[in-house]
């Protein structure tokens, strides 16, 4: 299975293509729009203000409800697009997005209008794939559900199974600890109000993929998959397995998980490996936490550099824009995971 | 380039192909050896008593002194082999080594003598394999080196500018503050006294990259094209770009950065982002940490289960190995961020 | 650059994203019209009478008359369907179709309406991608122009300068012979009376690509990477380089082409080899051939089996269709010529 | 699975790594000899003089007589060689060789030493990894065999049942007619006398595929598929399946398959198709014909140009070369379509 995005924030829409989908499948269209919910903007305080019309067409590969396995193109049309928003800042790029970089890759002939093929808004066609791999992953019995871990240095609290994991999922604003949710929330609206932004973490798991998936090699390896997949979403800049960075601060007798026998089966009493080792699935859920950077458009004046004198200038950003993506990116993190637990599965 | 690692730890031989590597490179078989010499084991208390011989043969792809174009095979011999050592724990698989996991992947067929094809010493072929890349960098005039920046909660100090980097990598034991490298080698061989090992932090720098490489979407980013290669190093649990999982307690206005110019170039003030926005470097040196796990071998006994009998059991690992992994796996990390770097200046 | 397909003949829409795409490239949309004209039905007694809305939408990857080097996605509405037409023989499959193949492989749940996913249709993207590969070629001075050389055996006139074939291809009906085009129009109107089809080949020139493209080895010499974009064109059944399977019957003195200092550049005198020796072009001329199968759909009596009952049947295929696809086929061949050369440019 | 092949005629070993060898195959070795056996110079008036060291080492991936899932690296160390019959030509290439594509693609650097990586010798590993395909393909009840089905105009008979070309394939000179088979060796024979070569052509068989693998896509489709493998040996200049060129000197009626049910199964009469449509096995054995070109190196003085100078100079091959490659080819071929065959089944 293989996905291309195609699309930009203010053309005439946006979509994505998956290939390889097996046959057979009946999707279950209401479950797909139930992700895309859980993604779209304009929902609460939290959020832009900007309303997208996320009304997926399926135009290939589905017929009398069932996949075909020809390529799935599915297509979202754009709307309530604020271009004028973006012209003045066309030359003077906002620091920390893509533009200055996009603008060098491009040759300068990049679509500049809100952020273009680099928007966030491209991550919706993405939540739209996951919901198929999702599809086809609960018929092999694997789940894939992520919560908030963390915004601006609050975490939320440890979990022993995961399925509290997949109750905070279920969550409008997806944390297991709703006190600490209430705090996050409050943390985001006070950046907010200070025309500011705050990063945050998700913790993913993917539970029921067997043990054995994976190889330690070159493009095989169960954490390469997966971040090739992760860091494929924007705002994404590290991705750690189980104890993750910890593991800087451990010896081996508290890293290593101890391996008994649960009532027959070969499991491991602590899962501080996330689920792999040596690049290959070991039969405990794949565990795994994401970290995303603030969002780049802040209401501030911030320096930047007009590409076309080199004359230094202020720039401030007007339009609209979440002063947190990461309470939006939980259904797109656990969408990326789908498609990596399916090209596991498929290896 | 397409790299192919084969062998096993105990086998005949190890390997490498090395597929695309542009026709008439002058290899500097010296540069070659010093990147080898850096990896090999044997050196110090630190690592493991191990002799390995490191021998490269280049036996395709390299004729009068420069490459052809055709693949690249490179060739080191296997001894001082003391394959008896694992015959007990065949079927007893070791803590969160990749015995488990490769069991279940190869229905009990793998070579299970010093961790087979999981072994660290596959990554002799990396190091082999990211000197020819370095190489090739270079006439482009990107460098790529990485120092320990943390050990068992020891941290290197940090740096403002690359060079510092540079000169810590060409050290015996690469860190910017001896002092703290001194304090670490102490926690390490502290560690290696208790039959313990610890873990610990790479941070590698590939500064030269032009603006402009890579793209936002899957399989063509720049931190998903990196992390694929890093992701292969055995024992890399976490992968972070820039600031890293930092962002997860910044607000944007620590986390953006200003673009000025600087003597006519566009650049940013500060590299939180680590070299890319968008999925494309900005002209800025690509940084990024991975955290190492503890080395799993460790000399206490460790609970494991008979896969034959489905009994539980306790286990003691002799051998010899590497009470920290870290110090050795500096110049594999450079590897794999050549090999990925090369991969971004062809895509 | 990659592309990929989507859509069926009778669904909403197809189309094709294109990932890759250099940014910068000023597309001339007018020449990409012309070559969907040149595939279009319904122009003359040939070709079927259905008429196709062959306009392309480009909805990603272009901005103010240049390609940005997003993927570009390319869509064409579809119109003017007879579904009903297919409903008959849903589960009696048409002989030398893709429809038993495609009921086996997709579990019997493929759009079966006008071949689906299988239609001829689906080369109308292909034309369109091949037009921006073709414009990309342009600009490394590459030319790609193909002409019939043979129906039901009556074969065009050979060729001495490549400038003849370009000079056909923009025939309406193209070869270099147009007294033979006539013998050839004659034999299809004549199949076509007889509710029967006929197929022929189509011979097509890459001029202009320099010497050095390509590799030996798997997946990069100059024969499989062409043959991987020809064979992806339906009814395409064989493909040959140069003297192709006159190989067979020559000797070596024969088949060997004298290498000669023509005004200071190496060249041959003959071009044998079809432009590639050892998977590597020579910088001659690419030069193949492929082999088209007659149309499957005839109007005659066929037999068949009922998928659902095993019962053997009778079927007649009422609808409408061409009666020999070559001559719409010839800018299909150009097209996945191209997109093969621009595999080659950037391999 | 994906193979690598690597080394030159005159360095120290050729070999080939191949991915993806899932684990636990029992290899037969003998089987694996058998067919390096088919493919050896040296044993008949017929090929080369030249004698080969063709003893096949498995170096990784093979553990206890069985594939342990790991990279399976295979090597030949080479010997009886004559590198000095070379260098003579090392300026001026032999026409119809890849010496001057080669030079051009390596800038100068190509090992030319025997043809070095563009030698026909380099087809021993891939008959090895074929090997190991058959025998992955036996478990899936899939057989792949060859014969020679012309040479120099001689044409084999045809045939009714794959049996028949089973047993051909066995044969030293594998033919179904061995009255042709005796022209045909006196027609090698005859060109070997007048110090010239000859081409010629094979047929396969791939018997036991089930319907539904591959799709119409780029990429998957069957005739794709297997082109890629086989246009990656030297000397093949055509692929053509099921009725293959004769298509164009078809009509529907005669080229369609009629479709019948025998004893339960959906078959078709005929197999026009070659076991295909729209890109999808459709039960039938996958049957294709691939033309190879006469051996360019004759011992008849030949023009060339010096490549140092551009001087027009005449040029005499000396050294020791198959008059006719088909017979040694065979092998060869089988290996290439049992690749392709294991891609279909794994996609």
């Amino acid at each position: 299975m293989k996905y291309t995005i195609f699309g930009e924030s203010h053309g005439p829409a946006i979509g994505v293509v998956l290939e390889g989908v097996p046959a057979g499948l009946e999707l279950d269209l209401n479950a797909l729009r139930a992700d895309m919910a859980r993604r779209a903007p304009g929902k609460s305080a939290l959020s832009t203000a900007r309303k997208e019309t996320d009304e997926v067409n399926i135009i290939s590969g589905f017929f009398e409800g069932k996949t075909t396995g020809a390529p799935l193109a599915m297509v979202i049309q754009n709307s309530d697009q604020h271009s004028g928003d973006y012209d003045a800042l066309r030359y003077t790029p906002r620091p920390s997005h893509g533009d200055f970089a996009g603008f060098m890759a491009s040759k300068g002939c990049q679509d500049h209008r809100g952020g273009g093929h680099f928007s966030g808004r491209l991550t919706a066609p993405l939540v739209a794939a996951g919901a198929v791999a999702k599809q086809l992953l609960a018929q092999r019995g694997v789940e894939v559900y992520a919560h908030i871990s963390g915004i601006y240095g609050i975490l939320d609290e440890s979990w022993e199974d995961p399925a509290q994991v997949k109750a905070a999922a279920a969550k409008p604003f997806p944390v297991l600890d709703d006190a600490k949710g209430k705090e996050m929330r409050e943390a985001i609206l006070e950046a907010k109000q200070g025309q500011d932004s705050v990063g945050g973490s998700i913790e993913c798991v993917v539970a029921g993929l067997p043990a054995g998936l994976g190889a330690p090699d070159f493009g095989r390896n169960v954490e390469g998959v997966f971040s090739q997949y992760l860091f494929a979403v924007p705002a994404v800049k590290a991705v750690a397995f189980g104890a993750g960075v910890g593991f800087s601060y451990m010896r081996g007798t508290e890293a290593n998980d101890p391996i008994v026998n649960q009532d027959g089966q070969v499991v491991t009493k602590t899962n501080n490996a996330g689920g792999c080792n040596g690049g290959i699935t070991n039969g405990m859920p794949v565990v795994f936490e994401v970290t995303m950077r603030p969002t780049p458009s802040i209401g501030l004046p911030q320096e930047s550099v007009d590409l076309r004198t080199g004359e230094e200038v202020e720039i401030e950003i007007t339009g609209r824009h979440d002063p947190c993506i990461v309470p939006r990116a939980v259904p797109v993190i656990e969408a990326a995971a789908a498609l990596a637990a399916c090209e596991l599965l498929m290896l």
